[in-house]
């Protein structure tokens, strides 16, 4: 994967939890680094430690709006083009359903478009919300899945299936080479506190010293990637000589119920930590596994970081996260920049 | 459904098979119409019985376009909005996916949103192709069906899911009032003679004194409704107070062997019909049969038109078709119009 020649990869969603770790890791991997993103999920402090670094740069654009013209002048300087655009989180992709399926359909259409143009390579961060709620476990790529196209997920589960169905067809008609990564639950520094997801939650509410939440007994269980592993995942992919008609799994197959969840989280936290136990919700989503067989095949790759090692890097990076956004500290790197206005 | 005071209804996709029989029947009930169409798989020739009428206008447009300022400076004149805009066949809408996807996510946002600012009510034409492949038989309402995302007809089945999922967003935040129609197989005038499907396919074969093309040994069953029992399960399904917050399937539950079919053309065309058998393809598609449960319970509809008189007006509607197609016939109504250019 060494990089004979400067070459620029574009990192739509670049700002966010994932895409941040990835734009860090092209990088250190010789790559220029574009990093498009709208900033409305995302936190531009994700982007801190890279904005001084060269080869780096930050467009601010969505991609549902014409691509800037900084980006589409590149032309044939882009070889590599991850489309991570998309509010992940359920509250976050469900306030404007319309923009969330639109970023996922047009957004990823005119990154495959400009893919065309460039003769660059294409990766769409896909989802394991694309099998819905499976009626098959572990899930494989060939699992069709069980997906609501009527109900409140669909804007993000469906506009993720359509815009598979358009990366393969680009693909299928050799207008791009592409690659789909079909992404799990992943964890780390960068998460947005406020995202409502388990690991965050649980390790805010333990680090501000307030009772954590578990929903049930804690029985039900959860697969958790580290984000340094599914980045390396991602650039595998990419990077692979694989066919490229076919989504790949990323994640971690190894299930945790919450209750070990939590005493890895307790063995990080330097405090008592109480539990207040809520019913389970009616609709809390069932496990999720993936079958990870395909990308150890193809790619080799099986997540390295044990969950004890990655908790502890995240609970660090919260520990200062929460520090930081404490009140009366005054957050500079949050304040508006000069970026390119889209 | 009697109109007090002349309303307009838009028909996308209206000089389509279904959509010219719609415009028809709304002329018929006292809407005005206009009917908007790309004319990229639909023909001319279906409006020409309506294009002499009063109340009846045509525009050429693309859905995936900004809809023409003709149809938006109509504002709250539109009452209704149909939009059955997009190729149904898969030969045809395989031939364009990447067009296919965007006319059924970001012309059905193009609608919505028109339907929002005219205070519109919005019907979707969706298809039974929601179901894929199923696994269940008949099909209701709730069943997720069983497609692939990845394949050749994904842009089709997955684009109809995005729109369904787009539309119940809609509705939910109260932007607009919607209906969302499942169709299953609907057969009759105006149909696309090459588009492939088996009752085109075996009436003009017969028609043409060829050899009849049978897959298999023609035990493999259909459900088919024919066109104007559809176009009245729409006009009951817009102008009904349903909530709107649930799809509806529309079809004919009857099944039908291929063979049964071939007796029933046979007992319209007055000619000896040679029978060719071929190998049932490895695709061919499985059963699909709807549960029209909540189409009876809530509009109080079934099909009321039987196969043997719907065949005699599709194959009395196809005789005059293929003589007017004949070479050395003119084909005036094909001929480009005034139209009003998109």
């Amino acid at each position: 994967m060494k990089q004979d020649k400067k070459e620029t990869a574009l990192v739509a969603g670049g700002a966010g939890f994932i895409g941040s770790h990835l734009c860090r890791a092209l990088l250190r991997q010789g790559f220029d680094v574009i990093c498009l993103d709208n900033l409305l999920t995302a936190r531009r402090s994700n982007l801190l430690a890279l904005e001084a670094e060269r080869g780096f740069s930050f467009v601010r654009g969505d991609v549902v709006d014409p691509l800037p013209a900084v980006i589409t002048e590149r032309g044939a300087d882009i070889t590599r083009i991850y489309n991570l655009a998309c509010a992940a989180s359920p509250p976050l992709y469900q306030a404007d359903p319309e923009h969330t399926m639109l970023t996922n359909v047009v957004g990823t259409d005119r990154l495959l478009r400009l893919a065309e143009r460039a003769g660059a390579r294409f990766l769409l961060s896909s989802t394991s919300e694309v099998y819905g709620d499976p009626e098959r476990h572990p899930q494989s790529e060939e699992y069709r899945g069980s997906v609501s196209c009527t109900g409140p997920r669909a804007c993000y589960d469906e506009g993720k299936r359509a815009a598979e169905a358009m990366t393969f067809d680009f693909a299928r008609s050799g207008r791009a080479e592409v690659r789909v990564a079909r992404i799990f639950n992943t964890y780390g520094p960068h998460m947005n506190p406020d995202d409502g997801r388990v690991v965050s939650n649980l390790v805010c509410q333990a680090l501000l010293g307030l009772p954590v939440t578990i929903y049930g007994d804690g029985s039900q269980t959860r697969s958790f990637c580290y984000v340094e592993d599914m980045v390396k995942a991602l650039m595998l992919l990419m990077e692979s000589d694989i066919a490229g008609d076919e989504p790949v799994n990323l994640g971690n197959p190894e299930e945790r119920t919450i209750a070990e969840l939590l005493d890895a989280i307790r063995a990080q936290v330097d405090r008592e930590i109480e539990v207040e136990h809520r019913p389970l919700p009616v609709d809390d989503p069932t496990r999720r596994r993936p079958d990870i067989g395909r990308a150890r095949a193809l790619l080799g790759w099986a997540p390295e970081t044990g969950l004890a090692e990655g908790l502890a890097r995240t609970v660090d990076w919260f520990a200062r996260e929460l520090a930081r956004n404490a009140p009366g500290v005054t957050k500079e790197e949050d304040a508006p920049r000069a970026a390119i206005a889209v």
